[in-house]
């Protein structure tokens, strides 16, 4: 059994990685660090794991953590995960941070974005990408995994195909997403108080969104450097979970079709098993990935402005966080890639 | 394996059989019926299903199912499943019926309610009802199982180890409930679009509601056979899935303390894996049990009106349909009861 | 033109006040106190106002406030408004508490439920309860009305014909309601927090909610002074506004009707103009009367358990606070109790 | 009194017009035409003016229509509408059309996007489109009002001022936008059935939606007849009302800030009575316009893609429908534009 700690097992990313590894068969869940919950049983805490769950929140202690796990998984704020790796990794662990410490090869991309030093920069440029279907190779000999965020998640799916065969303009982007109210976390504030959300879309991040620059690494990487850029607008929707990504790009050819198109995507994720392509007489929808850890996508070309419209969906907190931080894990100990996570989205 | 046969496999509660038959370790879909969908493919139909579901939908053929299938479910309009169940059971098979052909023992009161000829009295009279924390022993040697319906279900978890243990006056029990808009079925209905159920809680069914006669059924069944007599008022709330049950009920005796309530409560469902009977610094919350098989109850004495309140909460297509069925099935063949619905609910 | 101060003009129910009023023909909104927000614009602070509202919000200063307005709407925690009572009532003018301050005519209660001294408890004694539909005589001619519960609004609407008319067992009322979330103020809290809402109802305050003793006095103020005794259940459902009373009595002769009760109602309201009684075939649903002063009202006879049941829906920031409260400065000032409410729900 | 019929009045936009014309002070409705509720009361059909409306719905009679009433409005299914304009007109009275038989000067574009022949071309030709803000002169004396669709108002107020200031690219015009499911109409569909609606965020209409020509139509106007090209993504989201549209564009110089812009558009609609230009730390949010017939706008400048994004907000039954087209009517008439109109958004 892989023995797994969690920093931030009380949040929403937290708890969904108790909801989905305490059902993993190859998982045990050795300590649970919560710095406010620390003593409180996560059954009493949790109302939904009331009855089922046995653990209690820890206190963070750094060399216990990296004394009794095989792997750790960080949920906490950017500039939080950072400290805690060096320890987990020199006892031997593996480090699967869920939130931006590790996602950025060029530190100082971070450092302007996120406003904040980064002190283990040795360890961010050989950290992994925790895109499996995209940058499965180098997750599977990493020792430390920076998790995708949500949004790039939904929108590297979508754009990979083409980044990847080199058929888009890279440096012209556009963006655009929803997101369910459960991708800002579980701290309340007014913004997400009930009232002020049912009812409600609402535009925020517009041109300054901190997901940006990780889109645009992706999409690089994934187009062999090439500089991208991208122009992103996220909106908050009265949902729980879902992120639906829009993503309008200019191919370098113009004679498409969305047939061609979706032969392509199809081509492209044929073996991966939690990448779907939708036909041509197919759209998205969140609520079908509710609860799983599935990308879908579709794919169509407007021939009226020589464009690529793609579209995809996830559930933020599944294949946006937790799911695919296990699908990661599963990666890194050489476990089938499915294991734990081999179930269909929840609709209604 | 069982193989099994679920007939209305494309309305809420058959789709719901299917996701979660589908993850059953020892059960293996063997014929999906539905008339208006036959021919076509689940993935195609079912969009949480895409790229995942095998299987395709077929019409209906009582002598095929009753020879392919061990056990059939019927998830159908009242009426249409009585006549379903003699062919499968000549063939040896086990029939659980999800709506309410087989939910009452005196078939008059059926006939009453539901203004339709029962058919199949007989076999109505030896059926069980398929509440398993209530009846286990009845069912375990059924032949057709009458599987509860979702308000049932909630109240009568709630209301039972009063009920049981005679320490209410069965005559005066006052239901007050909440369920989410699944709970009417797949079928659009101007009453059910979204525009007119956001925002929105509506009354309906008040004192007419037909799942009264099957609550007092089951009130009546625990107190020994005296008659019950239930006041039901449901209300359509602006939520996919969940129902909460308040049942008010007047003790015996007027000695009770909240805290010697919840202590009978936890002692009588100790060793119930689905019902958590909450402490006395809780109150259900239907999201805490969505997606999952699980009952939370609460319960409270009210010195000010010498009454008992009882607040119960399932998910209205798991634990009041498809989970509870399954439930039903793991005990017809001897399984372990929890097997294949052993998760927790998805908060948030 | 009525000077009004609105003290807590920056919560839910002060906003709609400033909504509502902003429209009214014979109102002038003079002195808006936030002490949060004192010298920001209601414009800036309240999106839906923005470009529409050009007033500023105010510091607290009682005798500027009684100098400067006819009437002073108080919208503040319990324990806040009894002390700006006097002043204000000194300098000749009028106080509507939309609190609970001067709810109660037995300070006794409020005290004992409500954990505050009351330090004004000759005033409470002579304020009006602020429900013109069942109090209208006393509120004409009070100086002080303390504006009903949102809750209890809606119950004592319901109740109201049958307890005036000594119908029923006034010591035995059973009362559950479901409440959208603004019901619980404008401050972000866990409870209230989207992704913990949505897809949820929640039980809270089970026997032991605050309006309770408020329907007692309203009941037993109907009902000539007989002692009144109410279980209420409370739940939060997941909407922004609404409040869906359901009323279970005990008539006290067993020889109603369904169309008998509903002519007694449509009688006893027959020239209110913000109370509708619903015929036979109908009941009521929140979103109705949303945004409006409206009470829909639906009554049923249950032969089987020889009860009545009561259904009332309200909005429970206009005719459960802020449209009420207008109401009553209406009848205090001798103006047409519908001015600056005469607008239906708005559905969808 | 301006005499009012509306064809279509049961369905969610006519019901709207009912809603806002009763209230206001030189309109008074007259006929109320639907076929299908022919006789019955608008009380007793539509919930919300239950006890409020005294209309009662009548057949289709264009004869008896044109004789009664100054202005009709439409509210009915493209095709529909077309034939019922000729008899209004010849008997003096003007035609609002709220669906898209006149929102088109060219019908080979309304013909090749809607499969329908036009048989009023000529009247179409002559037809003002009714977005008055930006086609204020050409409705003041029109007889056939084409009131815009929803998702273009919104679009067009947003890149209004760029348009006709000639300052951006008008072939290269990207439009993301997402809708309330009211937007969809009054008739239940399963795509519309709240269980499938709740929690969920659907594509649809991608690079297909009939919106396009219309918004092209709109900007090529605007931008003195220059061909205009509209990529448009428009997305179901999980709210009763309100739109939000989010519009990428191209400069044609790259000097701009966020500063520059939003002075541009708060001067290019400083005297318009429904239009507000957020300030450069606001953006927008469809409920802060809930109800009303304001439409909020914030432009961005994002140096890094040298593109604007503007986002703007409306809700789609009263900007989008109902009242922009009483504000047509208003101009129609010679009255002030905001009469009867004049009320703020609802939040919460």
């Amino acid at each position: 059994m892989i023995k797994v700690g969690i920093v931030g097992a009380s949040g929403y990313t937290g708890n969904e990685l108790i909801r989905l590894l305490a059902a993993h068969p190859h998982a045990q869940l050795e300590c649970l660090v919560s710095r406010s919950l620390a003593g409180r049983s996560v059954a009493q805490e949790q109302p939904a794991l009331a009855g089922w769950a046995v653990w209690q929140y820890e206190d963070l202690d750094p060399a216990a953590l990296a004394q009794r796990c095989d792997v750790v998984f960080t949920a906490v704020p950017h500039g939080a995960a950072m400290e805690l790796a060096p320890p987990i990794l020199q006892a031997g662990g593996k480090f699967i941070d869920l939130g931006t410490d590790f996602r950025f090869r060029n530190t100082d991309v971070y450092e302007q974005w996120y406003k904040t030093k980064h002190t283990q920069a040795d360890l961010s440029h050989k950290a992994a990408y925790g895109l499996p279907e995209l940058f499965r190779e180098s997750i599977k000999t990493a020792h430390v995994v920076g998790n995708p965020g949500c949004y790039p998640t939904a929108t590297l799916l979508a754009v990979g195909p083409l980044a990847k065969n080199r058929l888009i303009a890279v440096n012209d982007i556009i963006v655009n997403a929803v997101s369910g109210v459960s991708g800002a976390g579980a701290t309340p504030k007014a913004m997400y108080h009930f009232p002020n959300c049912t009812e409600n879309t609402q535009a925020y991040g517009t041109t300054t969104h901190r997901h940006t620059p990780e889109m645009e690494q992706g999409v690089a990487a994934l187009a062999g450097g090439e500089p991208a850029r991208v122009l992103f607008t996220p909106h908050l929707v009265p949902m729980g979970r879902g992120i639906l990504s829009t993503v309008v790009v200019k191919p370098l050819q113009s004679d498409w079709t969305t047939e061609r198109l979706t032969e392509l995507y199809q081509d492209f994720y044929q073996s991966e098993p939690f990448v779907l392509v939708l036909g041509t007489d197919q759209l998205p929808q969140t609520k079908a990935v509710w609860g799983s850890n599935y990308c879908h996508i579709a794919v169509r070309y407007d021939s009226r402005s020589r464009r690529i419209v793609i579209q995809s969906v996830i559930d933020n907190l599944v294949k946006g966080a937790a799911g695919q931080a296990i699908q990661n894990m599963n990666l890194l100990f050489g476990l089938d890639e499915t294991t734990g996570l081999n179930h269909p989205g929840i609709l209604p």
